[in-house]
């Protein structure tokens, strides 16, 4: 079966599927994008996604180039023409194409693609023998709370981070804080049992997973606290743990090569990936 | 007559050439790019444009796509298609298509897409009124020496001078000097008659009409210094102006609503546009 992409109004052959060369989101970044995870058919936290591609949008001075009705129903038969009923959908929408100028064109279209592709999600929250991550300085620009395709740093990092033998990196901020990794939030577990992970005023992406882990969590009788923890306290701590669309909720179980923990993924995180697991699962309505 | 653009091997009209909608520049901005100005029928400092694009690429760990000689070719047939003598070439350099993924791929192609169009460049170093400039904070990314096309900062950055009816955004660091503008190099006359422009160092560009004004400047008898300068300073300066590819040299007369120097472009600035466009013209060899 040939994949299928929808592509400015078009459902095209994957192979297919293409944007003009002087299409924004290609010369300058000039896009943002939203991945979510498919299971049993339904989009996870479709709505929370939908709403945080409007904000990042607002901050570029752009609008939905479909009324979410639409994306929604787009969304639908991407997924019934490529056949995912477990799987990701990645929305991307760019300013469209226009003559290569830094301002805003005043006649641009915005450009929207939406591919999907099946995945085979995690069955167990035992599955999950833990990851390693590296730090590196967050030397990224200062608006990483917009969810831009800006994301060459993030792939930098990613890609120094896989080079070390680590699955993701943490940036860690000038006084020594872990801001979030290259494409997923940072946790650990505190001393006193607290789930801790930074903060949305500080210059990191709000994460969907990020914010219903939260929920999951407090739910589950856990306290949860919003704040910046240094590298060093992350290292001490008696877990730690990422969170992502595509990596759901996975232990960390080394820091820059310090074993975290007793090395493997620890109860809290078990416990909250087993939450999140049965999440996806269960289609429980967003709230 | 329709535009030909040329596409990883391809040329294609304007209309047609499209890259992937999976190309890693379209959807992590993992590439870098060139523009070149195009002066009775010559590329202005095509080689050092060539030597930036290969440091660029070297920062991401890409090989240029095409031999030098081959790109140097592919730059002439695309001026002869689009029968440019004066007007600019945008070369665009990405890691190709892959399924989408954070770190490098291994089997993605390197893309290439090389447009060229026409452009009526000044007639005289006189016919430049001058331009404002208005400041805002750089809040770009750590590696502003890599001419990547991550711009989505850029771009901000100049719709928002242009809101305010500047030409231009300088960007000020955290001790409120001036890096760079958001595609122009920044530069100002001091008291004493040097030509001031920040240093390497920094986190800007190395811009390629920056460095031949420069040599243009000291060949004139003038001095030239790279060092920071803070907002403060450019005010008070007795002439201010920015360089870049399609800009040439051009006088700014205002900062952030502050009238620099008589409020047209200096002797200074004059000077330097004349002698650059000269350079443009005369066709001097590279040195």
């Amino acid at each position: 079966m040939s994949r299928i992409a929808y592509v400015n109004g078009r459902y095209l052959r994957h192979d297919d599927a293409q944007v003009h060369v002087e299409d924004r989101g290609y010369q300058f970044s000039d896009g943002v994008y939203e991945v979510a995870a498919v299971c049993r058919g339904r989009v996870i936290d479709e709505e929370p996604h939908l709403d945080r591609l409007e904000c990042s949008l607002a901050e570029l001075r752009m609008d939905l180039p479909l009324p979410r009705s639409a994306l929604r129903l787009v969304t639908r038969e991407v997924l019934r023409r490529n056949r995912v009923r477990d799987g990701m959908v990645y929305l991307q929408v760019t300013r469209g194409a226009a003559a290569r100028d830094h301002p805003f064109p005043e006649e641009a279209i915005g450009a929207v693609v939406l591919t999907a592709r099946p995945v085979r999600w995690p069955e167990a929250a035992a599955d999950d023998g833990g990851v390693a991550v590296v730090s590196m300085p967050d030397g990224r620009w200062g608006r990483c709370d917009v969810k831009s395709v800006s994301l060459l740093p993030n792939v930098l990092a990613k890609q120094a981070a896989r080079e070390q033998g680590a699955y993701e990196a943490w940036f860690v901020d000038a006084e020594g804080r872990v801001t979030e990794g290259s494409s997923t939030n940072a946790w650990i577990v505190d001393d006193a049992g607290r789930v801790v992970t930074r903060d949305l005023e500080s210059n990191i992406l709000g994460g969907i997973t990020r914010q219903r882990v939260i929920g999951l969590a407090r739910e589950a009788g856990l306290e949860v606290a919003e704040r910046a923890f240094t590298l060093a306290e992350a290292q001490a701590a008696p877990e730690a743990f990422l969170t992502s669309t595509t990596s759901f909720v996975r232990g960390i179980v080394s820091i820059d090569g310090h074993t975290v923990g007793s090395g493997a993924p620890g109860p809290a995180t078990v416990r909250l990936r087993e939450l999140y697991l049965d999440y996806c699962r269960n289609g429980r309505a967003n709230r």
